[in-house]
């Protein structure tokens, strides 16, 4: 415990001169005593240990991330948040104050678990912290932002569990009326327009409780979107029967979502990949190649391997060249009959409950194809697009965020991406994908002028290789990236070699 | 050519003692000049090379089998078949010379081609005479008994091709007014009434047609079936797409109809089955386990193996136990990307079009249950069934019947047949096979009773090896054979071994 002298120095020091990093008063001092005759201590509001009040809606700051904090004083100051209590707080703290008062509550452990809103529906809750509700209102799951838990992710997307419920409603609907507007792309507005009073305090509460009992979370059995989607509608998650089958079909949903850490499938994975990544909505998402539309399709024959494929084998062909299972543990796809196959196959089967067989053109299957335009696509203008819109979540370098041991927004480009035999490396296909599906939730918020500049951008970086290449990469480009919506072998790199060549 | 002179001193011994064979005039003889005094010579009729005569609508005798023509001269003895040219002929005819003359036309070359009836339907013809009307009306394909491309099977199953079509319309009409009425079971009468007009020449003309150009068959498209049946049906053979996946349904039809002898799955087909010998009109018949039900029902966790099972692992089954693989040229199972698979694979998909995915509960799926008898089953019961219903085609040791090197009837039991780990080898499966589905287009002509005792005869006898045997039998027997609908390792044999002991 640090003098209680130091701040009345500090103060005087601060009256008569700015205040440096080096004379400031630390930021315990100013959370426990504020700043005399200027600031008052943030304890007063935000309990002694940072955990928040939940009888007045303060929220915890313990164990936020530092830049966040930080950020969201500032906010105060610059009147982009607006709270009539925190404005003359902020205004009363040098750079260096809100530096290091961010810093400690930073550092401080984060409670357990926070106080719930009475009433409150945990499993409905839950549902939408973990799966949103996509089908019927492109509604992310919390989780997908904020991370595994809602423990947060960097600098922009704060922790959201164990927070007091009643401060998160009310910033649901700071962000809903646009008191709170500095998300990006306004996306916590979409997401708080989306939401209904019930839901707000449904999943607040869930975050609320989440650290209270470890298990709680797995205890719960998720609740069904209340409005039916337009169109096919997967079988709910509480429809999964119970038993062997039942089982194998939960398993193939974790992998699916967790591809690269589960334990089946990990090994088969040579990036940061997640089936999930290119499938939302845990593969039942229209426009975003739902697992269901998929599943009635195949057998088929593709160009691409020039062959008739089972499901199988073109699941096997995701391992391939979007998982870069060359580079993974085991170097090779899963088998057939292997763990991961069979439960991401009983997954999607389940998924595609009542589609008619056969049945090619379901209502929102696959990437619906983006028109071209007349000014083409031009990777130079795709990267003001992706710095503006995307570079937050997948990294200025588009080797994504992983946060808590977990990979929360996937890399573009580099080691931990897609290869250059995946489908995504086409610049047509991923200006679909991005078109329909990105950013989260936002679809259609680019032009298409912008979805196919930002793919271009994406695109133009080094991937893994692809795994057809024999030896010959002159003959490679020839046979599989003659297209005209594919780089690979066609830009020239500064070392004088071409994009793709090894 | 012998000389004239031989009949007329045959004709004298004949008159003053009965011939014995050795004095029998030979089986030209009778034909070219018949017996002077008696009978007229064959080949008046029958044309010179015994081709028969298309405007009189006499039937070409020329390479029939023997066993056969003699049957029927000596049906028309007997008044079975009824015919006032041929009842004088055959009553002066003895034994010896019935015999001979038979034996004479057996041995001639059967013509290329007859005629067809003006303005038939050559291609309703072929359907009929390849796949026959299953769903509507429980019509076998004539090829499935008269054997492939009606060249007939043994003894019971004449040749039809090449022969006067309007020969084979007025034999149709025959069974069908009852005027002919020697077949086993009713099968033709069955046939026959289900046969309108068009039909029976269009089917008579076809086989006429069918030696005139080898190639015809294959050129011929087929038509489909008039009426459309109850409940769920399968796309007409004249949808299968062009291109390279249509060309995979077919070879998956043609590896289920010819699966011991397709080039590419007999390598792995150790005993002497088809698919479509438990699945019956090229698995898309209800109630005979069709394809179409089946694909939409796996994934599905099975007891049998204690697992998930997709459903390349369920056709993985199928060659594993009904198809023997492990005494296979490869001696084992086709992987799942290998040709029959993926064809397979590609086969049942197509015939399940527009099935709803996951519909565990269509109707007509799997072989539908027998109710057990107060009277239980009995092997000594069924072998009387047996012979009385079965043996014709199966045999009489049950080693199947195999007609110009294809296996035209399955065997039942022996090396050629199921094994003791294919469902089949339970007896209450076999019942509801053979109820719905024995003998071949005549379903339910059998009892219960009959179904349960037959099915318990055939199961009752010895049958390769079950694969999951691992050398120690009583564990075996305990482990997949402890049901009360399965003699393996309950019937004492002979040798003081128990049935499947090895």
């Amino acid at each position: 415990m640090r003098s209680r002298i130091l701040p009345v120095l500090v103060f005087f020091v601060f009256c008569i001169n700015p205040v440096t990093a080096d004379d400031a008063p630390s930021g315990e001092t100013i959370a426990k005593q504020g700043i005399k005759g200027g600031t008052a201590p943030c304890s007063g509001c935000h309990g002694a240990s940072g955990e928040g009040n939940a009888a007045a809606n303060f929220p915890r700051l313990a164990g936020l991330n530092a830049q966040y904090l930080a950020a969201q004083i500032n906010a105060y100051k610059d009147g982009e948040r607006s709270s009539p209590i925190m404005k003359p707080v902020a205004d009363g703290l040098s750079d260096a104050e809100v530096e290091a008062v961010a810093s400690y509550y930073s550092g401080l452990s984060a409670p357990s678990a926070a106080t719930p809103i009475q009433g409150a529906d945990l499993e409905l809750g839950k549902q939408l912290a973990e799966l949103g509700s996509w089908q019927d209102r492109e509604l992310p799951a919390c989780n997908q932002c904020h991370g595994p838990q809602g423990k947060g992710v960097g600098a922009v997307f704060p922790a959201i569990d164990a927070q007091p419920a009643g401060y998160v409603v009310e910033q649901l609907k700071a962000w809903r009326v646009g008191q709170r507007k500095t998300d990006l792309d306004g996306l916590m507005k979409s997401v708080a327009t989306k939401l209904n009073d019930k839901e707000s305090g449904a999943v607040a509460s869930y975050y609320a409780l989440l650290g209270s009992d470890p298990d709680k979370a797995a205890k719960l059995k998720a609740s069904d979107p209340a409005s039916p989607p337009e169109g096919f509608a997967s079988p709910a998650r509480s429809e999964i029967p119970d038993g062997d089958f039942g089982a194998s079909i939960s398993r193939g949903e974790q992998i699916f979502l967790g591809t690269d850490t589960h334990a089946v499938s990990a090994p088969y994975v040579g990036n940061h990949q997640q089936c999930a990544d290119c499938h939302l909505d845990a593969g039942r998402l229209a426009d975003s190649s739902p697992m269901w539309a998929a599943w009635v399709s195949y057998p088929a024959y593709r160009k691409k391997n020039e062959k008739v494929n089972t499901f199988i084998e073109r699941i096997q062909g995701c391992f391939t060249y979007s998982m870069n299972a060359q580079g993974s543990k085991r170097g090779q796809v899963p088998a057939a009959d292997s763990e991961p196959i069979v439960d991401l196959t009983s997954y999607f089967y389940w998924l595609a409950t009542s589609a008619p067989t056969g049945d090619h053109k379901m209502s929102g299957r696959g990437y619906p194809a983006v028109t071209a335009t007349a000014s083409g696509f031009d990777p130079e203008r795709g990267r003001k697009v992706y710095d503006a819109h995307c570079a937050v979540c997948h990294g200025p370098e588009g080797n994504g965020t992983r946060a808590h041991g977990e990979m929360v927004f996937p890399p573009l480009w580099g080691d931990g991406a897609y290869n250059w035999g995946a489908g995504m490396h086409r610049i047509d296909t991923a200006t679909a994908f991005i078109q329909h599906n990105m950013p989260l939730g936002q679809p259609n918020l680019l032009s298409d002028q912008e979805s196919w500049d930002v793919a271009a951008f994406v695109n133009s970086h080094p991937r893994p290789q692809d795994p057809r290449y024999d030896g010959n990469f002159k003959e490679t480009v020839k046979r599989f990236h003659s297209g005209k919506y594919d780089y690979y072998g066609k830009i020239k790199l500064p070392d004088g070699k071409r994009l793709g060549e090894p």
